[in-house]
């Protein structure tokens, strides 16, 4: 069975970018810092290497078109994985001739999570997106929510969750504690 | 040196109260279960003994206005401690009057906290009410945050965290991990 993963560098205060950033923090990058802060090797932390192995074992992607544009598809390659875009319009011309990776699916957020997962087969299908995120949740096809929690106040910027139509309960699987920030792994409760 | 401290329990989301209500989630107590969590006693659960200790440790209490008259400055007798109010405006009757443990400072947080902070000695100020956190973090005379992270999404309400002036950086003291609540203590950066 697949199970769908939203994979989120979050602030303290909820924020997962600078209001007028694409990424986190006064330099852009901050909320990201946790990933590569081996001052050793210069290479990704151990703790890094853990989930990029999980972020690698993914079969597929979900992602909300904004970021999908935002990150031109990944020139239409992430990692090899298909990519499924959930979207109420037909997709632009290169992600229509372009990229043959990339399938945009214009009935609903439940009809593009059953084709990820029929794509990921056994493995997880990762989550791209906040917005995505929310309305995966609300559709009740969002099994997991990774929040790697990051000692920092943004102070303002895009928030993670914004309003849902109703209170949703977790478990909590997992809790990796590094001093760069606190991982927790939750499954969503149905 | 007393250590100014906000103990807050928070939503994945970052709510600490439903939009309605002084408390959180749909019985309005959801927030606060992990407290009591122990169902063998029906007393407290083995962490909340600690944290109560930690609360009842307290020499002096800093609270926000609206907190302070929703909860009538808890009939002027929270556990003994004194109790500081920073306000614009000066007391209603009963704080004037009738709670000698009470005292309004209308000459700014800065002064409030350092008014607790004196009275409180070598033991900890608890700062209550979010929005008084908010000024306190801003002004610089908050030291430390400790939040009950609750593996739930309430969907709507009040924030821990609304918009702050400035990107804040904090450092990790302690993470516990446990099924109800991961929590998290951490020391604001100067």
């Amino acid at each position: 069975m697949s199970t769908s993963v939203l994979d989120m560098s979050v602030s303290l205060d909820g924020y997962i970018a600078d209001p007028d950033d694409f990424l986190g923090g006064d330099d852009g990058e901050r909320l990201h810092k946790w990933a590569d802060a081996d001052g050793e090797s210069g290479g990704l932390a151990a703790v890094a290497v853990q989930f990029q192995d999980e972020w690698t074992a993914a079969g597929a992607v979900l992602v909300g078109r904004r970021t999908a544009e935002l990150m031109d598809h990944w020139g239409g390659d992430h990692g090899g994985l298909p990519i499924f875009v959930p979207s109420h319009r037909p997709p632009g011309p290169a992600a229509r001739w372009g990229y043959p990776l990339v399938t945009y699916v214009l009935d609903g957020i439940e009809s593009a999570m059953a084709q990820a997962k029929a794509a990921a087969g056994e493995k997880d299908v990762q989550v791209r997106g906040a917005y995505t995120a929310q309305r995966a949740l609300e559709a009740g096809v969002l099994d997991e929510i990774q929040v790697h929690q990051i000692p920092v106040l943004l102070g303002a910027g895009r928030r993670l969750f914004d309003v849902l139509p109703s209170q949703i309960e977790l478990e909590i699987l997992r809790v990796i504690d590094t001093p760069e920030a606190t991982h927790i792994r939750y499954r969503v409760r149905r």
